[in-house]
């Protein structure tokens, strides 16, 4: 069973929006086992549409839509699609009562304009929208499901997870295909590669191995499929078993693992706290040990000291040690590390301090020059990392850096 | 002249990576007035790829292809173009001296696998990679230029900026294409438009007004086109003054102007400071505020203060006032702001306290509601916001909220 995502809109060719929601409905129907055949961008205009509706139909047997059916006026999917189905538009009392209810929730009248949602293609099947007015629309033609949904992506998602998935099972019997996606840190993609040639080369052909290299990371992933489930299950697992000794000191998690989410689960399991101390990433730690949902359990706080007086004054950096080695230098971030830990009354603490540019390096600390430090019960931890250019990219990789060497103390018994 | 981007690669078809590429590329061909006509995602499929580009050629004049030129096995997109162009490979020495060169400067070995990435179709132009070891490679067809570039972003954009746009530019006579982008904060999609329909309904044909609804903003973009470009540039610029007084309150922006930079601006100009006080946020404001480059000319710090213990120790929020008012209030949120200005000596201080979800909401305090402050010279202004659910929108919007709120302040003369 193949499917095609077309999302539509002009703010998506000319790059105003990144197309997040195909990557997340690839995912969903990945793990039903649908393949994604191909992903294809249109904009707002009805003949275009209509080719790629029309072409899509010769490839695949579903087709996901989003994107368009918003209240206002270049929103014209619904317009279009009623042209390829060859039929007209009735209004929708079921879906008035919604918008209404909606409204009137939240003590607005029901403007023209938020009326006209109601008015829906009389060829498709409606389907709810359990977190918007726009409900989606379930097309079927001789061979082809198109399915239409809101582009705002959280509305897409609930009626994805909550109407289409539960749908689309329903309707095929499909076929397995397993992913096992193994993640890396700290090593690039070349080097990784010579690392395991050999075992790569023995790969069965109906396993598929891909490098997904990313700021800082690299992610291995394996699919197999054209077997039942539990033999996959099993290839895959003995694949793995063969792999992780050959670059096991570079593997920090599996498949929808996230870094700050499994240092969170070790803080918690060993109920332990962390603080940190942030000078070149400027609260971007906090902000990812924070994304974590019940990080209040072991995240105490963070003083961001951007400027020096903050690191003196409140981490009582002295200002000798700053003048001799500079603030990117390792005495200075063990000691913010250090300092963070008693001020802030954690069990362990990171710190950093870099030099983010574009300005502010020099010959000897060029941009990208990083210290960090870990510190916890046993004492502390630095390294530096040299990254090169990126403001963006030397806070994304630094955070990695240092959440990786706060995972490792926490697991190689540093927990005091 | 059309254009057609074309991303390769399984991993965004189950969408393990989101396509970043194509948003990036169809900013810089629209700047230039390259019109991008479809964006096409299909996977490391030889047959899948050839049918890609055989389609796109019958579409459009130039294709620009990402994804599929590392050095690794999956990688099959070399192979497959010397399939379409039917040519063969040869060893490019200048490539492999390039190759040779960088892992030299990180002392490395070249291996086996990077030397093979010196192997490049014969029927194409090299085209230099400055920021990676695989060149990026033109194709013409009789009606048609194919551009191969690797996929990792940051290599892909030191390609285009420096050698696709100029060749482009330099080989077609293109015609104008302008854009104007009205960035509004703290309406909804259905609100805006309803202020604006006679305004709308009386635009010329050719300005076409689009509705960007993103988390927390929406983006409103016209597009003019078919006439000379100062024809062009003042039509835009008549019917942006009699759009702006429809909605000058919820207007922080235009094009690409990003709010945390907007209020850097505003503080450089008035020589202020600025420093935060996070709880529900986490860090994310700091976050924001130094990822403008620059940002140490006014930011001074932040005191994350997630545990209550900080927020009374450090901050000196009175354990009762907590007690009385709940850690989500106005009274605690208000002297977060003040006291963290007086801390870290800011002229300028934003303070966040709400509840961000999962857990922890009310009936009294549903998750969602955020209290957010603002102090300054002449006072704190402070506002409550009901955000509804989903923790890592609730962050992000009350960053937004937080930093207008104080954009409001410094441009309405609390400069203090």
């Amino acid at each position: 069973m193949k499917a095609e995502i077309l999302t539509i809109g002009d703010e998506l060719l000319i790059g105003q929006v990144v197309d997040t929601n195909s990557a997340w409905i690839g995912q969903q129907l990945n793990r039903i086992g649908v393949k994604v055949h191909q992903i294809t961008s249109v904009s707002d205009n009805e003949q275009h549409i209509l080719t790629a509706l029309a072409e899509a139909k010769k490839r695949v047997d579903v087709v996901l839509i989003t994107g368009g059916l918003g209240p206002t006026k270049d929103d014209i999917t619904k317009h279009t699609l009623c042209k390829f189905f060859q039929c007209g538009m009735r209004f929708d009392e079921p879906t008035y009562q919604v918008i209404e209810r909606l409204f009137r929730e939240r003590g607005r009248d029901v403007s023209a304009t938020n009326r006209s949602q109601a008015e829906v293609p009389d060829a498709c099947t409606l389907i709810p929208n359990p977190k918007g007015t726009a409900p989606a629309m379930w097309f079927e033609s001789e061979t082809t499901i198109f399915i239409s949904m809101p582009g705002v992506p959280f509305e897409m998602k609930g009626i994805m997870e909550q109407e289409v998935i539960p749908r689309l099972t329903q309707r095929f019997s499909l076929p397995p295909i397993l992913h096992r996606t193994i993640l890396t840190q700290g090593i690039g993609e070349s080097m990784l590669s010579d690392r395991m040639t050999e075992w790569e080369n023995a790969l069965p052909s109906h396993i598929k191995l891909a490098y997904l290299p990313a700021a800082g990371m690299v992610r291995l992933r394996m699919t197999a499929s054209g077997k039942p489930e539990e033999m996959l299950m099993a290839e895959l697992e003995a694949e793995e078993t063969r792999l992780l000794p050959l670059i096991s000191e570079f593997v920090y998690g599996f498949d929808d693992d996230v870094l700050e989410a499994l240092v969170g689960e070790l803080l918690r399991k060993n109920n332990r706290t962390v603080a940190t101390a942030e000078s070149c990433t400027g609260g971007y730690i906090a902000h990812r040990l924070t994304s974590v949902p019940g990080s209040s359990d072991y995240y105490i706080g963070s003083l961001v000291a951007y400027a020096n007086a903050v690191k003196h004054e409140h981490l009582q950096i002295p200002e000798s040690l700053i003048a001799q080695h500079g603030a990117v230098s390792e005495p200075v971030v063990q000691l913010m590390a250090q300092r963070v830990r008693e001020f802030l009354k954690s069990d362990y603490a990171i710190a950093t301090s870099g030099i983010a540019g574009p300005g502010g390096g020099t010959d000897e600390k060029p941009v990208g020059t990083v210290w960090m430090a870990v510190a916890g019960p046993s004492g502390v931890q630095s390294r530096m990392l040299r990254l090169g250019k990126g403001r963006e990219r030397i806070i994304h990789e630094t955070s990695l850096y240092a959440l990786s060497l706060l995972r490792k103390m926490l697991l190689t018994g540093e927990i005091g």
